[in-house]
């Protein structure tokens, strides 16, 4: 569903903007146009049939009670939904047929659109929001660098450029595109003194950047952490042999996992290949392929255990069945949780000779 | 306060920025002209206020003995404040009118001033600080390569481009254009070596960035780090519930508490949303909202911990009535404190079954 | 065989791009073309070897059995092995030689063929691919930015610029060439409220630069984690010293090692030099000369333990015999193991006893 | 004796590089030639005197037998060193004076001395030998780019632009300068195909860009926390306080703590002023003032640990007496030290306690 949304606002932007192409044929415009409408037509169903189900989506934001319907609307999202279509409902309705120009405006409105359906867009905004203190100095500095750079070069290379440096305001464009270190080259300080101001600014430019960059790489990693382990925690919660476990002591556990999604018919081990990771099942149904053997695990069992306990090649196929969601542990977190939880690593060496004596059992009979 | 100060500085800088536009009507001109007056008279008396004042304010690095007006005269701020006024106060006591161009002398003294009130300035100021060695190391690497560049664009392009590269110092402003990917285009090597050498300093500059970034970005982890430790100890430290914690063990939990502040009414928790934190009042009074019945929170208490210890969504609304400063604590680190301090968790999940035991008796009556 | 591979890939490359110069002399391009034909055929004969022996490679990912020959054509690198010959294969089939604008495909087939065999670029894929959402996260924050610049800019600069922001894919090359602050200069916002947006743009690019950089560094740091750990732990197994630890407790030591080659003959310790690490011999030999006397340390060995234990300067050479692969420990890491792995140490001390009672021994004989 | 080593480098640059400069006077540019000269003559007899005393200076790379001469003659400090000088020297002794070209070359050679003697340098260039591995594989991946690019713009822009992208070698300047975001603007694709190209080309600029800066942020961390280690290790081991902890559990206290150097007559705490610290004394001198009352405190005693044992304002004010070494413990740091090593903080305790005692006493009499 939300890929089909992000396609459809993709392709709406898309002819949005081929739109505005006057060296188009008419035909070709016409059919900008037309796709333009079909998409904000489309987009004002949407609009409809989310206001109608508002209330009956239970939804984490939201309460479940009366006027669900009109929280919805004026939410963020409805407001956005809203926008989306306002202005081609507006001027349709006022008789008149959207022009290119004055269709453009939908660009913006689509992308903000986007935005509330990117996945991570969210979380970024977090990241920003958490670190914002931070930031906000980085800003200052930013400002206070800029701010000093136009007024000295205006002092500068006023008199020897008046049009590009004869006023503060006018200094500025320069000292912006040099501290960003974009550097158009449209204005380029010329004398001596001004050029040497030009290289600080340069090298302020840089640092501001790596010092931003420090900040969002702190606050990242940190936000990465926090999130990661919710998810998780929440897939653990559904593999019977984690309930085991104490509900506390499983927070070891948590950090240490990965999931990851397989279709159905994946190879996920291949015999013969170097084990360095096993397996829990969280949903779906996989295949072990011992030659002419095979052995299905479901739900809450877990494969490929023996490689990382003997350090050998993977004895064995391992195909899903069904698609699957699986938790990854690597074999660097698997020993480092042995240290750490021995009872865990211990049930998971009984259930791997059992195992063993059953393939055993299997081979001689 | 600080943001009034921050506004008037901000007001005074685009004033006499707009003062230096050459082309601005002389009505537009006198405007600006007399709000750079006026903001520079307010600084005046700010800084008579404050140098009245100094004796009497307990301030972290002021001794509270006798001297210190004198002492705050001679402090960096009060240099940067007396800056800030004093060339208005030469010019105007001499008679003479400020022009706009020697009044663009504010905005440097102003930008140093706003760099004194802006928050976190003074913390990337002890990153840099801090990390000095490695940011000088990082420095002399750029003078290195700056250097050998301009060098040997100078013996490659001197002859073809005597204008540009005719002396190491006209070199030198090609090599810092380019070393920081700036890249006006103004100079540009021809010859294919030239090319090769250029396209190499490139490659430095841009690793010359990362290192940087690197160096900022370890520093800032680590200042970040201590930083909000001694912030979030002081807020502790009020919290009753914490007190029965022994000094020490409670260095555990301030490393995973984070402050936020909420206005009065402000909906903190809403019924049904997900849970994945809980909180701790440092000041201020909530209500919690189950349904008809309502309780109020205020110093010391703590809400939230039921979603966190069931994994279930939240079951009331929790509402500010006054102004609050509360410590969040995540749901991943509610875990992972469990496995550090238990008796903490186990008091918290104790209160919670006191509070489900009172909620079922209210149900039932 | 690597190097030698890429040498000839790069040979390749270099003699296709030189044959595209029409300025150069038809015998260099005559030169050019003769190389590229003869690495051409080179390429074919690797890959009909390679056909030949795949069955015989056990390799990581290949199982042993049958149609292993069929499974190599199909997998990524035997179709990329095939496609950087397939060209000069049709040309010359088909009787027609190879011109230089059409050779020049192999540039693109050539270096894909690089990749396959640059170390490290698969490590760089997969931290790609596990920060595969945070990516596509900064990605859309990328794709919202340039579409809402290059709107804006449409409607702020097009009728001043129609040739350069005429329409809104027009005006998408100037967003995209001041967001990633390449800033070509050659289209450039000439109105003030364009020089806004413009500077606006920038400081956007330099946050998803700093944005992207965070989120490479945190994948990257845990993909360095988990590789190295894996590597190393297959280089401990085969030191015998370590073999008495146990199987789980050996992991705290894995994370601190770091393994180094040397060739024959190398002095790995200097008498008199700082002691900053001691050395696991993995395989080889090495010769330890106080003065006069040698012993030779070989396979599962160690060495320079006791200026770690002294904190004194090394008091002997240790020289290699042999190609050797040792694990090396620093001493900020040899101290904190020694908190956690006192067993460990203390066998090193004892055996650094013993060796000091020797020498002395040796030295009043 | 460094700091001025350098400065008389940066001065030889300085002289050297203003001679090329043509439009100087000629006393001017006759001034700039002595002062090479001058600094050149310094170099040769730095060079002698460095060869006179090498065999008497026990050095940490240096072994300090029978032929230390030659070694340090042959050691890459020796020979840039000597390269330093030659050219002057061969100039002179052959009866010509160094015209300003030719004098241009001891930038470079004057460059590499500052190399070895700027601080830090070294340690940059072990993060970038550390990291070699995962550094080259982003050059390999910035190769398979760059060429890439070049090839595809050559197809694309080649007939358009036949000077800048008519062979692939041309279009590699124009990928360079896009790849690296420099963007000179000499060359700018003008198909749409081509700036769709470019687009993608800067856009991998930046994520290579941002790969480089995690990788070099990931090392840095990494040979940042071992360097400290040492350094501050060797500093521990001069504080008697520490040397009745365990020779191995200092460790976890090493980690913790930063050195400080202070002039005589700093004030290091002042009264009043928040407590987020405590020192330990590793050489000098410092006067604790308690009111009327002093007292002094030398080699190996530590201050301001009440503040953090009480959460209180320093209650007094601590100068030095001569310059003095210290290490600094923060607040943070205390008590999780604290957790670990309760011994340690119970030393600290009773040290307070005890002086708290006398102060109580001195007040009372």
């Amino acid at each position: 569903m939300r890929a089909l949304e992000v396609l459809l606002i993709l392709i709406g932007i898309s002819s949005v903007s081929a739109g505005t192409v006057d060296q188009l044929a008419p035909a070709a415009r016409g059919a900008a146009a037309t796709i333009t409408g079909i998409v904000a037509v489309l987009f004002f169903v949407e609009y409809l049939v989310r206001l109608w189900v508002a209330p009956e989506i239970p939804r984490l934001h939201a309460a479940t009670e009366g006027r669900s319907r009109l929280r919805w609307v004026i939410s963020p999202e409805g407001v956005i939904d809203l926008l989306a279509v306002l202005p081609a409902v507006v001027a349709v309705s006022g008789g008149a047929r959207l022009g290119a120009e004055s269709a453009s405006v939908f660009v913006l409105l689509w992308v903000l659109k986007l935005a509330t359906h990117a996945p991570g867009v969210e979380m970024i905004a977090r990241v920003f929001h958490n670190e914002r203190s931070a930031i906000a100095a980085a800003a200052a500095l930013f400002a206070i660098v800029l701010f000093s750079a136009a007024t000295i070069a205006h002092w500068l290379e006023g008199e020897r450029q008046p049009e590009a440096f004869g006023s503060i305001p006018a200094s500025l464009w320069w000292a912006v595109v040099t501290l960003t270190t974009t550097g158009y080259g449209d204005v380029v300080p010329q004398s001596a003194l001004g050029r040497v101001i030009g290289g600080l600014v340069m090298l302020c430019g840089i640092s501001v950047l790596a010092l931003l960059a420090g900040i969002l790489a702190t606050g990242f990693a940190e936000e990465v952490r926090r999130r990661e382990f919710v998810r998780i925690w929440d897939l653990v919660a559904r593999v019977p042999f984690f309930s085991e476990v104490g509900a506390i002591a499983i927070s070891d556990i948590v950090g240490r996992l990965r999931s990851r999604s397989f279709a159905a018919g994946v190879t996920v081990i291949r015999k013969g290949a170097a084990g360095d990771s096993m397996f829990f099942i969280v949903t779906g149904k996989v295949e072990v392929r011992l030659g002419p053997r095979t052995k299905a695990l479901c739900d809450g069992d877990f494969f490929g255990e023996m490689a990382l306990l003997d350090r050998r090649p993977r004895s064995a196929d391992v195909v899903t069945l069904t698609p699957c969601t699986v938790l990854v542990l690597n074999v660097a977190d698997f020993y480092q949780l042995a240290g750490q939880q021995p009872a865990l690593i211990a049930a998971i060496e009984t259930e791997a000779k059992r195992r063993r004596a059953d393939d055993r059992g299997a081979d001689t009979s």
